[in-house]
């Protein structure tokens, strides 16, 4: 498909995700308009050359892309479809399926509205992480559903082109439960070794190497901001954790009875080097 | 204390801590020897610069660096110290406490022999993963014990500092429990992780970015040596994963039960955010 490059669009939400955005769009030479209910974010982005402010006698943008924690989204999707701000709307949240629901409810236009969700961030947020490259050669997914038109998609995939992202259809629900896997539940994971640190003495801190410094990387992400992401995924990232925790079992319980290696814990390392080559593969493509 | 800067030491062990050992203490112009069990492993750490073939008639070296897996390295110690091969021993061995107790059981000189750990370590194997670097400014862990003599100290602080570390004293089991929070409990959170993908579709392997790539980069270490590691402080090990495993069980439950953000999940996410501020702020020293 042909993206549809867009002239205006306006980007609600001036976090590090919708700032980025905002620059990316604007190296392409694309008008954009910032909005935010934190002024001093939304004035921190303009600072920064990724956009101008909104104003409310604005021209309807071609694309409104809503960058905003996932609970608020539905709810500004239709506050923005009502005041007629965009011909298209998007979003960038990392998770899709309860969105979609939570904007049917309430009775948000599915037809100028695609899903969508760039995989780039990072575990700083804010307007002064963003990135003008932060999407570069990056999959951006879109979730088109039946409802959606076609110069919406269009209309969204050209954003995400502009922003140097490479697009990817996915059903929400599909979406959902790949991300679970290489998204909420490593979040999760890592979250809980850092908490092990939480508390941690000098002594302890100063054994510290790169491993334990990469394995909790994410785990500096806002708390606030995932406890929504995982709310909104619950099921499909508990089915991971489970996975996981049931691992972590059986290896604790091997060290406990001081097995042999053969079992379960070379087991494991075994399959994590088998994964962890598949991983190393995927990035490399 | 003032290190004696070896002039002439013996690696045993071509992998790729030992032949960074030799490439570091060769550029520090030490005269370094090398052997290993298996002579092509040797024969590409000569050829990478890391020293010289170790030959019978050679006089004895100032110190003797065991580099190999820690179940060998008691009785290479004790082989080393029958044959006179230098003045004084270590290892770099990422655990401490049973090699020690197994050195003792079949009769090792404890006097000249002091338990040592480079706190640096890569998921690469083998002599061609070898870096010069390897070492700068990276803590390295000596662990006397009372038999331990005071030149046998100063000759594997030396070699330390000749490689760049910067040498800390550490009492054996105090060392054994650090290293399986910083260190060993992480490497199989992260290769339980990694094990999710280890026969993952294409699907799921396109949604993979830096997140889960950072989470598993440790995953990729030899299994078979990190069976050993694991199994020679298993205790500490299974402590701190059942800590981490009840972390997570207690998310799944939150999730299964769509229970508010506000209790387990994200208290475990602030927990989380503060360990990693932690963990940043002791790398950054």
């Amino acid at each position: 498909m042909r993206a549809a490059s867009p002239r205006r669009v306006l980007v609600y939400g001036c976090g590090v995700i919708g700032t980025s955005v905002g620059l990316a769009l604007r190296r392409a030479r694309v008008h954009v308009s910032l909005e935010d209910v934190d002024p001093a974010a939304r004035a921190q982005a303009e600072r920064a050359g990724a956009g101008v402010r909104h104003r409310p006698g604005d021209v309807p943008a071609d694309v409104v892309v809503i960058a905003t924690p996932p609970a608020t989204i539905a709810p500004l999707l239709y506050q923005a479809q009502v005041r007629g701000l965009g011909a298209a709307y998007t979003d960038v949240a990392s998770v899709k399926s309860r969105i979609v629901a939570e904007a049917e409810l309430i009775g948000c236009d599915l037809s100028t509205y695609v899903p969508g969700h760039p995989l780039a961030g990072r575990e700083l947020s804010g307007p002064a992480a963003a990135d003008v490259d932060l999407f570069a050669r990056r999959p951006w997914v879109l979730c088109p559903n039946p409802a959606t038109r076609f110069p919406t998609l269009r209309a969204a995939w050209g954003v995400a082109a502009a922003c140097g992202g490479e697009v990817q259809l996915l059903d929400a629900d599909e979406h959902d439960r790949l991300l679970a896997a290489t998204s909420h539940a490593p979040h999760v994971v890592s979250a809980a070794m850092a908490a092990r640190f939480a508390r941690a003495d000098d002594a302890t801190l100063s054994m510290i190497g790169r491993g334990l410094f990469d394995t909790t990387r994410i785990a500096g992400g806002s708390h606030t901001l995932w406890s929504e992401i995982l709310e909104h995924n619950a099921g499909s990232v508990a089915d991971v954790l489970e996975a996981v925790a049931s691992d972590l079992a059986a290896v604790t319980r091997a060290l406990r009875a001081r097995s042999p290696a053969s079992d379960s814990v070379s087991n494991l390392l075994h399959r994590g080097n088998v994964g962890r080559r598949h991983i190393v593969a995927a990035e490399d493509r």
